[in-house]
């Protein structure tokens, strides 16, 4: 049976955390599609334009990884539109798992044949979120060895124009 | 003795979890005051007066439910002015959990007669918010059976209009 | 309406914390049975009958709480011998929460007319369970103020004698 | 590509919670393993045929799922006989996510091939764990709705002879 | 050899619970570098120079201990600038551990030489956050026993004025 | 001033998480006495004396850390005895955080002077417990990087003997 999974995020930027998640997904089903979201309430740093091609360039090495945007609508839509039958999510502390499970039950009554898999951060990333790399670099901090090359370049454009 | 419990909260919608608090709350104790509060830091859905009504509504079957305003000040203070003295919460989840002891902890500083008393959520609605439902419904998602019908029928109409 | 509620415990031994959940508890409802567990699974350092002992003469200002023996099955069927319909647990922390949520979860499932009502344990005395007590006072350490006069006696007794 | 996974338990007993993890595991991976752990430390309810039995029972109508023995030894070795890259692991609770993240950590550095995968449980079975349905069953509980009927039978049969 | 450690809040109000960590942390150092940060992001109660006169005049009994402003940057840039090795952090709950560790790790990844040194927070003050401290004094609660007297003086004057 | 801690277990067997705290321990304190326990509640795999000897042989190059054997009695007695002000203790997850943090209350009620003095767990080795450990290596699991080399040697000899 042929298997579509979505891994749908902000990634704002993506992080070798989320990079991690995304090899091994794709490892997992027949296909991943990596659904960049639109932030719409908070400002992001990243347009969507930008976050897709950051994306894109880390993962060419990756054949069965499909990277689109996510431009509003509920997730399981998004899935339905693109015949995956899995969401992807990587699970960090209690917190993520809390909020995670709510999602996937939540997602159940929408859509009894989606199903949640869930993914443990690899031990190395376990601390990495988005907002902490954003806060660390926003101060001159070192992200090298959190995100992609292409992000930490793109990151250091950023808060120098800002 | 003759015990009267409190029950804030903003309810911005009610949900078939709070529905199922109040009416476990209601066979507790001799009178449960539901205090809808006005919610002036975040904008809410609805007003203080749809929610007061949609609340009211879903609860003619229970006679010693009273539906009250809770225009601000402290719950402590809200309970006092009803002869309140116990505030009844509900407990989904970890978070949840050391959210409502800190308050408790907290609200037995300014009152030690005032007593908090817990119930967990049904399992049918652990997963139930009314931030997560409002985040599908927004999007046309399916929000039946999480909340009440005239709830649901309210909320078709908020976001067709906007 | 008139409410019964039952606490049951092993305590072994009663400590300050389950005296101060149960002052709260009798302020609560009309009358709480406290029902005095037969550990049978681990051994324990008190008989039952030392145990009903040693928490009655704590309770003598407490008209409305009765002191009962559980000897053996389900608490929702002592409960239902008492008339008891409220099955009161206190909540230390995060641990105790989870635990407590499945147990009342699956005492709706054998009788749903009962409802279990948690109060979140004192700031005192939420690092003080029964267990750590007993490791304490085994090998010396004074529990003054973590258990009443009369237990903490008693347990001088007992590790002096073994 | 066709994947392979194995969900390893005690299974004592196997209750409605575990099949329907078993139930959703199948439709993810085009085989499923199943492996019925000999549970040497603890005294188990059931033996390990029995429990074989009792979960096969249950499978029939799920084709590509295989019931084996795991006799002991690494999980990781189990899996890697038979032919299973993909771990299938369900997680109730916040003390359930914290153990099985060390484990699929821990088997991380067994073998790098094998990912261990998610599910969180059904809303309907958080609380079931199948020592909780024992200690109810024990004691004359009604376990109906938590365990499958042959489980059901079993049980009468033997708390009834003990 | 001389260690100096580093506490870096926003202390919106500082209270007993922070001034409790303080002295604990003046008793393990050699010297404690208090940096009280100026809050960009939201809007606080009080300005800098408020809160760190606030925070002084609590802190003359404590010769080895310095309360400067943290004007922006990392914190771990701070740390450098004062010759802190040490950062110090309390932890009340496990919100708290887990934003905590996750800050701690990244760190980590800033400068190997700088440890991060936790305490739990004191029973007392478990409940006490600056924001709850604020909720209850807006609306006139009483929290005394919370804050040092300054700060109780300075908060009704600012929610008198406004 | 001159400090001292006291890093107190049961190192069953020591493992590199182990070492990688009390090498941070080390740098925070002037003296660290390490207290290998003597455990009598359960079976342990090594003898104390074996513990003590495969502890002592990774601390050579740490001048300031000292080795004793803690044959029982409460911690901070231990502590008094070797002048020891500070516990050291390092948290891993969530179940670890609760229970330390009642310990750490509990000991401030037997010795006020004592401060508990926490370290989070590196990321390499959060998952990494000594009863992981010997579940993996008992059943011919692979545990190089986990603990140290001359643990490794002597758990295989433990379990070929066995």
């Amino acid at each position: 049976m042929s298997k579509i999974a979505l891994y749908a995020g902000s990634f704002d930027p993506v992080s070798n955390g989320h990079l991690n998640l995304i090899q091994r997904g794709a490892a997992l089903f027949d296909q991943l599609i990596v659904a960049v979201a639109t932030n719409t309430s908070k400002k992001s740093l990243f347009t969507t334009d930008e976050k897709v091609q950051l994306m894109q360039e880390n993962l060419t090495h990756l054949p069965n990884v499909t990277v689109v945007q996510h431009t509003g609508g509920l997730t399981i839509d998004l899935a339905k539109e693109w015949n995956a039958t899995v969401l992807l999510r990587g699970i960090r502390n209690v917190k993520d798992f809390e909020y995670e499970a709510d999602v996937a039950a939540m997602n159940k009554t929408q859509n009894k044949e989606i199903e949640t898999v869930f993914l443990t951060a690899d031990e190395k990333y376990r601390f990495v979120s988005s907002s902490l790399i954003k806060e660390v670099a926003m101060f001159g901090g070192d992200i090298t060895g959190l995100v992609p090359e292409n992000v930490n370049r793109a990151m250091k454009g950023k808060y120098e124009i800002e």
